[in-house]
């Protein structure tokens, strides 16, 4: 079966969006096995959203569509995908009705009358439905010449594109057995091309295959194998799979969908303790990494962000130290990740502060930084300084987030 | 003049890498008054790539082609462009000798004789230098019909395209002067429907063209318009952004580049005045908005980050407000708020709580949230509760801190 991806929409030709949708697609399509050979993109414009269409619908079994969904004049996917197969779109009174329900559900006084084109169905087209917004989506079953055609059309956000991709146009799709079998690991405190080096030739193969990723929480290396069926992709990764694990296993912290933030709190968890944060240099990022996980609060109590020293030593970081040693120093990270577990009766306190940049600080370069966690029962603690180089402002406070996550890891894990 | 956008890459197609060349490529040619109708992509597949570029041949004027450089067999960016205009590439002296001694300064010991590709020229094409990797470029002038038309062929890295595109390729296209004029409006508090009726038929042009967009921090309407000097294109377009502008004023905070909490800072800083947060639900994401602004440390103080009802009692809120209304209340929240200015004297607190779901709180439905904000000096003070829909849990949290700032910006304006 061979995909084709059509993106709608002429903020995508403006460069005002970057399409992240069809990263997102391709990846699951290649997943289950599914080959994309071609991908398109075009503007708000009827006959050229028709014309790539008829050009996908021409050479690719399977059409995904992503955008020109919305109540607007411009969101022409319904009309062009209507044209494509000769019906005219009408309101579903059912669909309808849940969408004045939705907007009812929103608070709104008023239903826009325009939005009532989001309700439109033709007779080839199912409506998927999307709990994450107003658009449903269409799932078309079509024909060119004698060969079975399928038109998805699916709406732009990402939180309500992926949903709807995965628990109703997959389905739907009823693919065979996928047989792309994949596993990634997750590692930290190790560059890429060291990762590399070790992996030599493990690289060079094209079934199974093994590459490397440089992501925010470090680098992941991915084995993918195909086969005709899943156990047997599975067993074609197999030997490669271990000697990849045995080459990295001392930088692993995660497999596949695992998050660090997540892995960090289900260890604490496990133990019955607690996390109190206390953060200069991320301004709250690493609160809000680890608040982003569901239920995170069985394990994280709080956190303080003290922007600067007056706040410091307000929130507990003696006054001589700072004097002596700064701010910006592995003294004033410690003494932050113990006032964190005071504060909040926490068992760890974990600390960031350095230089995020532009401006330097204390006269210590962009790009410094000093992280450490501190456990109360036992009063051990453990520290990290590092020289980032002096990138952009963001890039530095989030590289000094996930690392003051993977210090808690190691500590955990020691 | 029409440009059309080919990608060239299998990875693309899998979805290992997000095609941010397209969105950068997009938009400057956006801005140089081109216009993209088409963009493509396709794998390493010599017959596709071949295909892609015959069509986008017929319809377009300029072909940027990205990727499909470097020097592996799977390469094939310039085999796909000889066959196109019948020529037969080989390798030039001069490009040879850069490339060898491009080598001896990475260190490397031997030349890889598979990097001799990147030597390649054919009669048609004129190399663009690449001062940050090793593949040249390609620039190709040809005719279809009696049109003249351009093929451009940039490396994949973003680093080596950006570079070789701005100071390469466009000066070689000798672009006519022209011009494209921009402003956009950035609004809160109103919905894009709402926003749409609005404008009414003023969303119906070309040139100027107005649009809306939905994005986290409210609704954008983007008026844009064309003409020979930006001159020309901002009187053509002035007429329609004062009247677009009437109709939204009452609900902007920002135009064109301007950011919610640097707007919100920027305002505290021209007064001299300081902020503090404290963040339940959003659990640091507030303050990690707000330090994402560089030089944020003149008006933010800090915040606290109470992640549950004993915390938020610990640093202030009272227990028998807590007992009485809950930590899911306006009453805790502007408590919260006060608390805030407490710590870490400041004239001006914010806080956030509420339920981010996916389990309920309090017996309080996933969505319900409430912001408030309380000036010290005069112990004035605004709150807002908002019933969000009960989606994804990081989008309940994202809109949440968004809001919040809001609130800040309205209570500053008053």
């Amino acid at each position: 079966m061979i995909a084709e991806l059509l993106s709608v929409g002429t903020e995508l030709l403006l460069g005002e969006i970057v399409d992240t949708n069809s990263a997102f697609l391709a990846a699951d399509l290649a997943r289950r096995g599914v080959d994309i050979l071609w991908s398109q993109r075009v503007g708000d414009n009827l006959g050229r959203v028709e014309a790539a269409l008829t050009a996908a619908l021409g050479r690719s079994d399977v059409v995904v569509m992503c955008g020109g969904l919305g109540p607007t004049d411009d969101d022409l996917t319904r009309e062009a995908i209507s044209r494509v197969v000769g019906e005219t779109p009408s309101v579903d009174g059912e669909l309808e009705q849940v969408l004045r329900e939705r907007f009812m559900g929103y608070g709104m006084r008023a239903f826009p009358e325009k939005n009532l084109k989001q309700a439109w169905l033709i007779p080839s087209a199912e409506a998927l439905p999307n709990p994450q917004g107003t658009a449903p989506g269409w799932f078309v079953r079509t024909t060119v010449g004698s060969k079975a055609k399928w038109m998805i059309a699916l709406p732009g956000p990402p939180r309500e594109l992926k949903p709807m991709w995965l628990n109703e146009a997959v389905p739907r799709l009823e693919l065979p057995p996928a047989a792309l079998y994949s596993k990634t690991f997750k590692t930290h405190n190790i560059g890429e091309s060291t990762v590399a080096e070790r992996l030599g030739t493990l690289t060079d193969g094209a079934n199974p295959s093994v590459a490397t990723y440089a992501k925010r929480d470090g680098v992941q290396v991915r084995v993918a194998a195909k086969a005709d069926t899943p156990k047997a992709a599975k067993a074609k990764a197999a030997e490669v799979e271990s000697k990849v694990r045995g080459l990295i296993q001392d930088k692993l912290w995660g497999e596949d969908n695992d998050e660090l933030a997540a892995v960090v709190l289900g260890r604490l968890g496990a133990q019955g303790q607690t996390l109190a944060t206390m953060e200069s240099l991320t301004g709250g990022l690493l609160g809000d990494l680890l608040t982003s996980v569901a239920g995170a609060s069985a394990a994280y109590e709080g956190g303080v962000i003290a922007y600067n020293a007056q706040q410091k030593a307000a929130f507990g970081v003696p006054e001589p130290l700072l004097a002596a040693y700064g701010a910006v120093s592995s003294e004033a990270a410690l003494a932050m990740a113990k006032a964190a577990t005071t504060h909040f009766s926490s068992e760890y306190g974990l600390a960031t502060t350095g230089v995020a940049g532009p401006e330097t600080s204390e006269e210590k370069p962009v790009g410094e930084l000093h992280l450490a966690v501190f456990r109360r029962s036992d009063g051990s603690s453990k520290h990290r300084s590092m020289q980032l180089p002096p990138l952009e402002r963001n890039w530095v406070r989030e590289r000094a987030a996930f690392a003051a996550l993977s210090l808690l890891w190691a500590f955990l894990d020691a």
